[in-house]
């Protein structure tokens, strides 16, 4: 997978009284698009925890720059990609645009989580296996964007 | 119109320790499909405002029966319709679908609102235009829900 | 108890473009003062959850009627009652007041539930045992409201 | 003013599936201490645009290291400092702690904006005026922290 794209329709309730959406809900959107883009390669928190007893992808840090505001009744996209799998972490980057234009750039690192040993409310973090970092090698999802794809009027009036 | 759609992927911080979703979401994305549905008719807050100075479509009651939860990772879809309109409000119901299952069952009432004459920090209610409620006549922008419609592989593959 | 009452001092990002409180953020306080509630008479979800196995109070019904707004750095108070017990549901009135102002009137419906035997993924209602009852009739938690209790200045401050 | 602090109560909808804080809300923490802390020193957005035509505190960045999680009807407070001023923006730094644990360490860096001379949609920034700074320096806003303050155990078990 090259590059994840979720797009997001920004609600009027999105927006501060300054009418520009405020900023924690890019965060919000940021973690959806991880989320998302797990579960496009078969990935879920209930799957990963059934399966292999792991709390999938709990956030170490997050950061975003913020350089156009966003309004609402606007689609915009957020494209998401893994820059860098380290031994026990991995880092994603999330950049929010309205068609070309760069309105929000930012990032978040994650890791997996087991139940700590000696205090199971703890989270010790778990070597990221080769096979989750396969699932993004040997699979495509991402394809043209949405903008690109063919949709009718009324499917693109009302894509979240 | 008959019926406006919005199509809603349920994110995981959308559900709460209890691994369903928050309820204040319902209510989230139904005053979404409000703005949605109006927008696919050419109004808007900011538009409503310029043109003739209204305040568009503030709130007098809401409510909600919830039948079943929805989970993370599920795409449901919010169906909205006026029910009725009144003089200076009307009623709008939203449905909650999974498939064919309804989870939540749910009405809006609102109106439109300009600053009181007599302290513009209070609103009084606009008498509901023909011209308002004929956007809804004359336009049929719903078409088929988004699990009818062709779709890309990459398309579908956003919408998990 | 006869009414809890949980402050909250409205966030610039709890209000709209229209400059006053988004509509589903009362039913996030509603279900707050529901939890904080309960949390005062010394019931939580988790220890529900490990005493009895119980889910509790999973919403049935919510509805609320809008008065007057509520803007930005403004504190209110939810003024939350259990109004009624019926055998398996109760039914909680939520009130949030800006000094002697009622902006919003609401209630909750809401149950204890258990997984059901036929299908785990699905609930169904305990009746409500007397020992939750008189967690309410034993206990009076409310006190005196913020704004009459004794406070320093600095206290005074951060909640302005 | 040395820290400004702001006491959280955390609900049960402001967490996750996990049953921990969903991280985005940190930074509505973060964003409501930054405007509570202003409000605090008689700084509010709309007293700033009426009397100088300015919109207070757009973001450039925002970043959080994420330390320990933080559960339902835990309080929490928001410690908030302004770090740094520099000719056009400022950076406020903002610790979660739990009693004495660190939980979430992050910061803003933000800016004083008015509309553009060529085209009011955009914002462009006004250099800060001592007038602004000055607020900081002269008032001693945060006292005692609300754990070391004098409190009945009812106002306790209500504190957002």
């Amino acid at each position: 997978m090259k590059t994840y794209i979720l797009p997001v329709l920004v609600g009027f309730g999105d927006c501060d009284p300054a009418g520009i959406v405020y900023y924690p809900n890019f965060f919000r959107w940021f973690d959806a698009a991880t989320h998302a883009m797990f579960f496009a390669v078969g990935q879920s928190h209930d799957r990963a925890q059934r399966e292999h007893g792991w709390i999938v992808w709990p956030l170490i840090d997050a950061s975003a720059s913020f350089r156009a505001p966003a309004r609402s009744n606007e689609t915009i996209e957020i494209h998401s990609t893994i820059e860098h799998w380290s031994a026990k972490t991995f880092r994603i980057s999330h950049r929010a645009m309205r068609g070309d234009t760069l309105l929000v750039d930012g990032w978040e690192v994650r890791f997996i989580g087991e139940p700590h040993p000696d205090d199971p409310r703890r989270l010790r973090m778990v070597p990221i296996p080769d096979s989750v970092r396969q699932l993004f090698d040997e699979v495509d999802v991402a394809g043209p964007t949405p903008r690109d794809a063919p949709a009718s009027e009324s499917e693109r009036s009302q894509r979240p």
